[in-house]
C-alpha cells in the first residue's frame, strides 16, 4: 500500500505549520512539488525551506513536475478551463504516484493554507481513487489560511456576532454573484473587484502577502481607500513580480 | 506597557497547535482561564495540557476566572444576550488586565479554533482599547477551525470550483436565514437545524468531537442520514455530558 498525505502548510507565515503538519513532513519519503514558473518560485522556495526546517532526519528526496498551466483569456470558461487542468493535473499526479513511489512508502504534497479552500489537491486525489486507476491510503491535514491570516493581521473577528460569513472569489464578486451575507471575504482576485462595490457602504480589511516580510496591510471604509488599495497593490505586484491578496468587506455596524 | 496575546489552539486536536502558537505561549506570564462550569470543564483540561506539552520553561501562572453565563430562553434575544454577555466579560477582562497582570508582563487568552470566528474575545479587547480604560499591545494568533477540521477528517473540499462557502449557524439555518451558496458550514447548532432542510436535496458532511479521541463522522444523502445523525448526536451528548458538531450541507454536483 503506498501512503499519500496532503500537508497543509499555512498561508505565508513558516510558523503558521502546525504540529500535525510537522509529524506528517516527518512521515514522508517524497514531496512531490508542482513547478509553475517564474512568478510561483517564491512559493516552491517556502516549501523547500519548511522541509529543511522542520525535517529531523533528512532522508526524504523531492520529486518536481511541470505544473499544467490552466486556460486563460476572455473567451475561455472559468470552470471549465478548472475542471480541465485538474484531469491534466490528475494524470500527473497518477504518473508521480505511479513512478515515483514505492509500495509501502508515503508521498506528500504540500498545499499552500489549507488544502480545502480553492484548492484542488484533494478533489483530484478523490477523483483518482474513484478512477481505480491507483490505489493508495490518504490523509488530509489542515493549514492557517489566508482568510485567518488576515483577520488576524487586522485582529478583527471575521463574524458578526451570530451572523454568516460568505468566502468568495474576485470573479464571483466582480459579476454580482454574492450574498448579502454581511461579513464577505474575497480570495483569487486578479482585477481589483472591491472597486465594483465601492459605491456601496462597506469596510474593508485589505491585506497582501499575508504572513510574509512584504506584508502590506490597508483597512477603513472603502470608498476612502479603495484607490489606495489599487495604487499599492498595483506597485506591488510590480516590485515583487506576483501579488497574493485577500480582503473582507463588510457593512458598517448597525 | 502590558502585553496581551490571544492565541489560538485548534478546534481538538492538540497537535493543531501552530509554531506560532508555541513561540506565543512561551512568552506567556500569565494565562487567563475562563470557567464556564461543569459541561466545558474537559476544554479548560485541554488548555492546561497545551500548556504542559508545549512550555519548555515552566514560570507561567494561571488566573481563572468566573465565565459571565448568557441569559437563555425562548423570550431573550439572542444578539442581545450575547451583546450583554460581552459587556459582563468586559468587565471581567478589565479586572484581570488591572489586577492580575503586571506592567511589563505577557498574559494570554487562549481561544478554542481560530478567535476569529465565533469567538469574543477580539471584539471584547478592541472594545476595552477604544473604551480607554486599559492600555496594552496585543496580538491575535491564528488556529485551526473546527470547519477545516471537519473538511480534512471527510477529506473534501469546502468550496466547489469557484464558488462560495458561507459559514453560518444553527439558528439562522432554522430561520431560513441563508444564502443560496451552494456550501453551507453550519456551526452552533444546538437544535439539530439540519433537519429544517432535509426536504431539499443535499449532502451532509457532518463531524462531532473533531480531532478528539471521541471524534464522529457521517457523510451522505441528507434524506438517508438525517435520522441516524440526530440518533448518533443525542447519544453522545448524553454519554459525553456535552456536545460539539459542526457540519457541511451541499447541492449535489450538477
Ligand atoms: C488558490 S487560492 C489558495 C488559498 C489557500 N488554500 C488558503 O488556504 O489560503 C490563492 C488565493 O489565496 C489568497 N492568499 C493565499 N495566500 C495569501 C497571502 N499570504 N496573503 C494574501 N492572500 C493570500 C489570495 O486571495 C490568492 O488569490
Ligand atoms: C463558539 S464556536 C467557536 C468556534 C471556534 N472558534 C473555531 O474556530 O472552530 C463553537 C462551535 O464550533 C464548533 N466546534 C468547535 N470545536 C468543534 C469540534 N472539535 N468538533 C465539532 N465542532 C466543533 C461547533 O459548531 C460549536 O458549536
Amino acid at each position: 500500500m503506498k501512503t499519500l498525505l496532503i500537508i497543509g502548510i499555512g498561508a505565508g507565515n513558516p510558523d503558521y505549520i502546525t504540529m500535525q503538519a510537522v509529524k506528517a513532513l516527518n512521515r514522508t519519503d517524497v514531496f512531490f512539488l508542482m513547478d509553475k514558473g517564474q512568478s510561483k518560485d517564491a512559493l516552491i522556495d517556502l516549501r523547500r525551506e519548511i522541509c529543511e526546517r522542520y525535517i529531523e532526519q533528512p532522508g526524504y528526496r523531492f520529486v518536481e513536475a511541470q505544473s499544467p498551466e490552466r486556460l486563460r483569456g476572455a473567451e475561455v470558461d472559468y470552470q471549465a478551463s478548472v475542471a480541465e487542468l485538474n484531469r491534466d493535473k490528475q494524470r500527473t499526479f497518477e504518473r508521480l504516484i505511479d513512478e515515483e513511489l514505492a509500495d509501502g512508502e508515503t508521498g506528500a504534497f504540500l498545499a499552500w493554507g489549507d488544502p480545502a479552500l480553492y484548492d484542488s489537491t484533494i478533489r483530484i486525489l478523490q477523483a483518482i481513487l474513484a478512477s481505480g486507476r491507483c490505489t493508495f491510503e490518504f490523509e488530509v491535514i489542515p493549514g492557517i489560511t489566508s482568510v485567518q491570516a488576515l483577520a488576524a493581521q487586522h485582529k478583527v473577528p471575521l463574524n458578526r456576532i451570530g451572523r454568516s460569513v460568505e468566502i468568495t472569489t474576485g470573479r464571483r464578486l466582480a459579476a454580482g454573484q454574492v450574498s448579502d451575507a454581511d461579513s464577505l471575504v474575497v480570495m483569487l482576485d486578479a482585477e481589483d473587484s472591491y472597486r465594483q462595490v465601492a459605491d456601496q457602504d462597506l469596510e474593508i480589511y485589505w491585506g497582501a502577502y499575508l504572513g510574509t516580510p512584504e506584508e502590506i496591510l490597508i483597512a477603513g471604509r472603502l470608498k476612502d481607500v479603495a484607490g489606495q488599495i489599487q495604487q499599492v497593490r498595483k506597485a506591488a505586484r510590480q516590485a515583487n513580480g506576483w501579488i497574493m491578496d485577500t480582503y473582507l468587506l463588510r457593512k458598517p455596524e448597525d
